[in-house]
């Protein structure tokens, strides 16, 4: 791959750079590099380095770079960046990257930096972008994009595209409106270089063209884009007049956002935190979900306090020596089941009824059960344990995973009907439940069979 | 949004006309369809269903719907179809989706498809490309891609590019190659648009063009075009020859299914199930999970029969009630750990020395574990237990939460330096290591402090 690798060597280089003020080997070493490769240096200096970089190389090198940094690092530069230092920065970028970077800071250093940005058009556009809402359609485009109208000859619209393509970083789709700037359809580059040049716009428009609405959420977005293969996809209002455009790098982002989310919730994390984020920010990310932990550690106590009499009767304390493995496989079980259906209803493919799912969670869980039963009775036999004991165990445990199973099932289909986000169903909150459920369902059982 | 949402109702009348072999209004019906709501139709048909309207439709249509289906479903249909019928759908598909077909065929039927494709250059393309490995670069190409001599001019290359671009779906850049077909450059539509009409391709050639080798890994692959925001990225062999291309479509899936697997790695569930799996396919790929759960169980059970003498003693009984919650707390901390580590080390973001992440996590124990423990030494005295013993449990309980922590973090991190995908480390493998030892750690200083 001719792709760029940062070693060791190239970072200790640079900060020696730094450090000594070279300042023109500086830019020998770093203009050349893609902006992505400078956002990765950037990340791996110290905050004061990275500052004298940013200040040091051209905003039309910078920009891009500091729109991909991590946005942490990201907030303590643009602190010590005065506004018009920033608004240099930001009359680079996209109006979508410039809208975010703009959107982090506080409101009153916005209007600041908006009022010194000196391309008016660009700054309308990008104050029209920051006030769509997060995670909609809206705040996700851009509004660079190229549009031709549908009367337009042929030889023409490749003279306006080829003005507005001088400002589109990349060329997707070129769109067809009419006088109101409602979308009528598009253009394929393929097309119109293989069309008679004494056509018009409107005889190779294709009339078909997938668009969303300013106030779709970005999830659906990314389905739609995803689903019919789009590498861009038209942004209208309720009148379908154009109003910007997503490209495929942003949903590609916001899949791994949402992938990264859902599997920090399976695994107890709220917040969206990095390993190299401060002790303080993963402590208030991670605490909560285990004091959840705790509370449900501190409720199987309490059940377990009420058969503290089962000590006494020395064939059945064994039964106490069960309950960490029945906590163990309620989770297991538990989670298992809610994560493969919070991935079915991301993907839209959990159908038939409730009825049909319940019969296919319990033969499921029957099936597992048995054999880990079997394991469980030959356990015992082995360990010299009472044929009656170990049986009860084990029909003790296959009520659990049953029910474990139902509830991991159950919960993330409620919570989605509900409108709630299903994957904080998977993770320490099933755990937790099954845990309880798990340990009470286990002495239930053994004391309806032995009577205790 | 203008999109196809599939209702019950129009599936219900497709179904009914396929009741009836009504085959024109069938094909009124669904002819204006994308391919991927016709994917989308035939997956919520039962299978003969299905094969009815593979067998109506057009290949044209149906090839690319018979792509997006999913493995299982699309197995059965190829079933029903002869070699034959199978190279006509074939000979409609880009040569990536169809070698992804057949490469999903018993290898006598291969041969057998492979034979019939009529279109002697495709068919070349297609063996070609099932000779790559799995997961490799090489796998996940197209060879349809659009290039142009270094030493043609500006004129004669649109006109190359003319006929190229009737066999590509998408014409994303223009690559250019010397006679020996290596990789010299691309071109940007938006370059030849403006550009001199006189000019050479050489002259406008951008030399600086990223690419893969085509044994790189899918994955490094999904990096490099997520980090660089390409759309399309060539292949090329050791001599730098120009094989194919992967676009971002493809990418968005191997971005797609590596969250899907993490994530179900992590719920403890092995191969790649849904769930509308069979019962079987996924008992298959849950029991094992669950075995290790058992096996980790059974463990404790031996612990905690070493300690049957405490029941002996009524005022430490308490000591077992508390075992499940010690189990769940290290199963919760060790998961948090991995995770956060596990999304470090996939994006590359685990800095600095292991000494410091070892400061870092114990540290992080030590607040969240303090916190904790003042809620169950209040509870403890709420309950009106001991205090020397709430004393126990709260220090046994950091003690567990700071080994959970540092086993959640190093485990992973030990895998991936030997090559083995971290991911499995999070999930049941954590949990059950976590709870044996927790439970062990637990009564070891529960005996220490107390002296039983």
């Amino acid at each position: 791959m001719a792709n760029f690798q940062l070693s060791d060597a190239f970072l200790e280089a640079i900060q020696t750079l730094i450090g000594a003020e070279k300042d023109k080997k500086l830019r020998q070493k770093l203009n050349d590099l893609h902006y992505a490769d400078i956002a990765e240096i950037i990340e791996a200096l110290t905050a004061e380095e990275a500052l004298y970089v940013i200040k040091l190389l051209d905003s039309e090198k910078t920009a891009d770079a500091l729109a991909e940094v991590d946005e942490d690092l990201r907030e303590k530069i643009l602190k010590q960046l005065s506004a018009k230092e920033i608004a240099e920065e930001v009359e680079e970028l996209d109006t979508d990257d410039a809208a975010d970077i703009i959107g982090e800071l506080p409101s009153e250093r916005q209007e600041k930096v908006l009022s010194q940005i000196e391309d008016t058009a660009h700054e309308k556009d990008i104050r029209e972008l920051l006030r769509y809402k997060e995670n909609t359609a809206g705040s996700l485009m851009a509004k660079e994009l190229v549009k031709v109208h549908e009367d337009l000859s042929v030889l023409k619209c490749v003279n306006a595209m080829r003005k507005q393509a001088a400002e589109v970083t990349r060329v997707h789709s070129i769109y067809v409106v009419n006088e109101d700037n409602q979308l009528l359809g598009r253009l394929s580059l393929k097309d119109l270089l293989t069309a008679n040049s004494r056509a018009v716009v409107k005889d190779i428009c294709i009339p078909k063209v997938d668009h969303v609405h300013v106030d779709e959420d970005v999830e659906e977005v990314a389905k739609v884009m995803s689903k019919y293969d789009l590498e861009a996809i038209p942004v209208v209002n309720d009148k379908k007049q154009l109003l910007g455009r997503i490209t495929i790098d942003d949903i590609v982002d916001v899949i791994k956002e949402e992938a990264d989310k859902d599997y920090q919730l399976a695994a107890g994390i709220s917040n969206d935190v990095e390993a190299d984020d401060s002790i303080i920010e993963l402590t208030r990310a991670r605490l909560p979900w285990l004091f959840l932990g705790l509370l449900g550690g501190l409720g199987s106590v309490f059940i377990l306090k009420d058969f503290e009499t089962v000590m006494n009767k020395p064939e059945l304390r064994s039964l106490f020596f069960y309950t960490p493995l029945i906590a163990a496989m309620a989770g297991n079980v538990g989670v298992q089941s809610s994560a493969i259906i919070v991935q079915g209803l991301a993907n839209d493919i959990v159908k038939g009824s409730l009825l049909e799912r319940l019969f296919k969670e319990v033969g499921l869980s029957l099936i597992n059960g048995f054999f880990l039963s079997l394991v469980l009775i030959g356990f015992g036999q082995i360990m010299g344990q009472a044929f009656i004991l170990s049986l009860t165990v084990a029909i003790a445990m296959m009520g659990v995973i049953v029910m474990a199973a139902l509830i991991g099932t159950f919960v993330p289909i409620i919570l989605d009907k509900r409108g709630i986000d299903p994957a904080i169903a998977t993770g320490p909150f099933i755990t937790t439940a099954n845990d309880i459920f798990g340990i009470f369902l286990f002495f239930f059982f053994a004391q309806i069979i032995l009577g205790f």
